[in-house]
């Protein structure tokens, strides 16, 4: 027993506000019975203007994972090349599934420290006269370091090497926490999921099309039933699924949707900078060091934050678990036990954000790491200046 | 606005109990966490006693349909031979994924009248002296006709045979409320789904995994990422998974595997025998007939009644969702506005039977079907035989 | 452990829909807040639209009993005689409760088969010279006995002995299943409760107020300080409550208002109707008699039925309870085991009436209780014929 | 819409758990059927182990002003006089409430910023050789200033003056937050509230009871009904109530007094002093004064802070919930537009406190308060404090 709401300060699941968890805790209902055309075009067409696009979105009854696995599958044949690029954890996982599905994935690697870089892409493509490569894929919010690839520039690097690859975007933890524009950026293949930005917890994951994406499908050569988009298309067009789709996180999802528009998509992308920001300036107060070196790739989602050489971050995370009842993102892999990451995105607010981060300023004292008082004090001072002007005017 | 509780009598989504519907609603935890253990071994472990296994259990954030998935991707090579039998709709739709998938299916064809027949299975396998077959695949209860295959005797009739093939069998709609042992009945890989007896929305899915199958995943040639049971089996040795699981389902999932073992499974599987007795009392008195011919394959799950020719059974339906605020089953593909389906599964008592026939009764009534009135006072002479010896004692 | 949904079919508390339930598992408010005024003015507003009022409602924190209290000692003074009119129980525990509080209620006598009869209060009234008596009490519904009162004919009835005494209905058990109104039936206090037709848990009680009891209230001797309708006054008119609200509730019932009006109050009216003429139907199929002997009184909240002489209706209600899970109604002091109370009010419906009438057959069966099979039956034919304008035209 | 969750930081309600929101969030039951009888002993055992009493314990549907009234009308008779002391707002309109019900209270005036001084009741008691005072009420926790009063000192006062008056203590917002020893002290009546430290919402309120009391209520010449405690005791003896019980709150009442004894008592104790001295240290940084000038009576369940002259208490607030989301109390009367009031009780930890302080410390700011910066770092330090032993031996 813990007195009080615990604090789930991972760069997701993100927090699930009541109205979604409300939501859900309704009777399940007849996937193919007359009502639920409403419910399933709702999820639809509500995910489109999510994705900024006017193409089509599939949504799978499945983890973040699957997400990658149908883009793949449905869109490329075995032997392929793709052009994947190590921004981090989660782009190396994305790798390796490419590869246990018999695809040829050629890695840029890099030292986790950045998001992908346009222009290494565009080095690549130009040398692929060939055009083997068949996809560009990129994690937009890399989540194990907290680097964002700018997304459009890569597009604009493969435009100007003249490359016809599909581009790819993993947007699993970025989706409605960062702005993305599937559309406009000229994406072919986003993957999402539900548990980061759409504050449901997981079990749904989505693709959104472009006609170039779809048109690779119908001769791509890797075998698919789950994942087919061709499969979800028919159904889909009058709001209902070939399989049964997991109906209570849809109730969920349509409410996700409505909360993420009465907040206005634009507000909920500056909250998510501002909270960033604060977070930053405390780390910097603190004297310790952000991971991601490029200041414009900085996550708006999340900040992994390096603890000094000699201590050990995983040591931190449980010591503040145990004394504060607060959960933080964990090093993998490469940066295993080196960095802590902190969760800032979904349903959160400036005081949330207060909590947090007091809770891993008592913890480095706690855990002894070397630090400097004055972290909270200084994120205070970034989250008040938004009233600047009020007062200024009062 | 419609007063009253929807009577949802469809042979899954089943009726969610409050208790797992309030247990799902819980804000989602850090599934890489300390805590998170906890609930993934007692669900890991919760389900082997559901399926009366020894052996390992994988759960899946997907439906039915991706377990149909997993079990041939796992044990299986491009090109390979697998037996199947059309008991209806479903044991179709996982032939036609089987193809998806680069396998080659024989199908043993029916009238969807029955269950599987073993003597047929037995028959082909004795013919396959090169044991070109790879995987015997039977439906244990087929949704789309109310039919029930005796999954021991098919077992059995590839002992006789001495056939190495897999046996697999989809128990999406039995588990939990048909007696099922996988164990026992040397099954190879079982297949399952959430949303039938186990009461919960959809959204997981298992395999059932023997030792035999397990061996046979390490040399199977199809390609997998996200249903790989080689990657799940590391983590869930310690009550964790490969990607991010379905969190609130999974509290729902504990929630109804403890209640299960409070009503007793043996209970449960009485529960679906009785009502299903007392509702082909109803039909029988009604004047109509089951769809399953075989006496000892009439479902405990469901019921699909025929219309007489000339009516339709889809207007009856949609009649009763009209008046009645009941959703039933729907014929599919062969017997499509032939037959409905009757469920009365999962969380289900006498009196909401009771009302499940009122509502037919009523509705063949109002939508002109010839029928004999009487059906539910069948039904409940067939109920209250249970009390007999309490009356006769008292 | 017992599968499926249990049956409360006791007269209230009735069964509570999702939807209430959801609205009511939000966080607390600050009810000093700015956005409490809009749950409180949505209620106190709301339920005149269900009393039928322009003048005061006043919502209470308590039980119905409290209601009964409040209208007491608002507008009368120690020794004031008030006339109450004998309709099963509830009407005596009202005349204790007045006892209690230092009044002197002359109760007219009844035996409880029947509401009250206007004509014996009038001619009560007309000798009623020198006006002792202050206040006329009837319960619209008596909800022992399953009998209306007819309010209307007792306002008719005051007029016509041209008698000055404030009029007061108990409307705990048919507010917002039988048609009510406070205005044109010139009542000057009406009492309620949330938990039956407003399909509420209990916890909320009502006055709505006439000008006239208003007035009445500011010379009345009884002391009064938590039920003081001046203290309200002040603090809802904006929407606040003089002391803490039983917040949650509130927001159960804004969602309760909304779902009366979505329905349609005369809708909703009609329902309870139909399902009591259904119910009496299954009572005279099964040989036995309704409590209420006058037909235009019998209730559509509820229908009392009496065992023949020498069975228990206790016992019956227990083994009901035990064999099918449902609890129904038992008879109160005066007809103790002599009756059982079938509630068919609330968020109700006809599938669910059909399993109620199901559960009292089969349960008059094992209880072994004289009756004749077929009650179920006869209720279909009356549900039916709602239908059977619709299926002419078909 | 606002993202995140709603800091409800005023002294009660209080933030209600998941736990007991979901415990309330199952259907109504009957109250008067076989299984209700458990419900009703476990509230009424169990509220005995939290009041520390082995005597009577009832428990109203009402707010905690019914339990002020239940308190007065039980036990004392018209004209009688009570002596109560005004240790603020909540003190004076109890005194309010014993005039309506025509008591006569004497009135110790205070200035509001202490507890009760025992002393000054020893010597009105000393001074009333007559042994008019039939009772002496105090505020334990006075939750309009944060001051405490010694509840144990008042009576050791009594008992030094040798005076029979019974002791009634209002522990409302004190009770499951600040030791309270109902046999051990020698209280005669205690009333409290769901709404504060029993981390319900409103709706529930309580009596214990000593011997002595219910002796009282023989004779007691006050008018009850409602309030009766004689009537709710043979209801209670076997887990029942007289009139409908508002079983939900009932439900969730269950589940609060497990969560209180799972944590335990002396922990959750322990917890609020923590919070309070951390609240303290932050306003002492800031360079603001708490209301309660006596150290030992500063309240563990929130702290009055005053602003400087000429500065609004109330803009200050408003500021703080459009800027931050947080509701902070109001001063009360006297103190209006002096002192907000943070509450700092119930289910609560540290993190939760350390949003809040930032709200209050960001709010100063905001509302051009003169204060200094530093209050959460100096919370901060407190806080730790209790991990320096486990810092040390690591």
């Amino acid at each position: 027993m813990t007195a009080g709401r615990h604090f789930l300060q991972i760069p997701g699941p993100s927090n699930v506000p009541d109205r979604i968890l409300r939501a859900m805790d309704y009777p399940t209902m007849d996937h193919r019975g007359p009502a639920f055309a409403d419910v399933g075009r709702r999820a639809l067409e509500g995910m489109k203007s999510i994705f900024k696009t006017e193409s089509r979105v599939v949504i799978y009854p499945s983890s973040g994972t699957g997400a990658w696995e149908a883009a793949l599958v449905n869109t490329l044949s075995p032997g392929d090349t793709v052009l994947m690029y190590e921004t981090g954890h989660f782009a190396t996982l994305w790798k390796s599934l490419a590869q246990k599905l018999d695809l040829n994935p050629v890695f840029i690697e890099s030292d986790w420290r950045a998001g992908a870089d346009p222009a290494a892409i565009e080095e690549r493509l130009r040398a692929d006269k060939g055009h083997e490569i068949k996809a560009v894929c990129v994690v937009h919010n890399e989540t194990s370091t907290g680097s964002v690839t700018p997304v459009a520039d890569v597009r604009r690097a493969m435009d100007a090497a003249g490359h016809p690859a599909l581009l790819m975007a993993d947007t699993i933890s970025s989706l409605a926490s960062i702005d993305f524009k599937h559309d406009d950026w000229g994406v072919d293949v986003t993957v999402s999921g539900s548990q980061k930005g759409l504050m449901l917890p997981p079990g749904l994951s989505f693709n959104a099309i472009s006609d170039k994406a779809m048109k690779a499908s119908e001769t791509a050569g890797l075998k698919r039933a789950y994942w087919s988009w061709a499969d979800m298309a028919g159904p889909n067009d009058t709001g209902y699924f070939p399989y049964t789709p997991a109906t209570n996180l849809l109730y969920g999802l349509n409410e996700a949707i409505d909360m993420l528009h009465e907040e206005g998509l634009e507000n909920v992308f500056a909250r998510h900078q501002r909270h960033a920001a604060a977070t930053r300036a405390a780390v910097k107060a603190w004297g310790l060091e952000v991971l991601c070196q490029v200041p414009e790739h900085r996550s708006p989602v999340l900040t992994a934050v390096m603890v000094p050489e000699g201590h050990s971050a995983d040591n931190f995370r449980a010591v503040t678990l145990r004394n504060y009842d607060m959960s933080l993102g964990n090093g993998l892999s490469k940066v295993a036990d080196r960095v802590f990451r902190i969760g800032h995105l979904g349903d959160f607010n400036d005081l949330m954000l207060c909590g947090t981060l007091s809770g891993v300023e008592m913890g480095l004292r706690d855990a002894g790491i070397p630090y400097r008082a004055g972290g909270v004090q200084a994120a205070l001072e970034v989250l008040g200046q938004k009233f600047d002007g009020a007062r200024a005017a009062a």
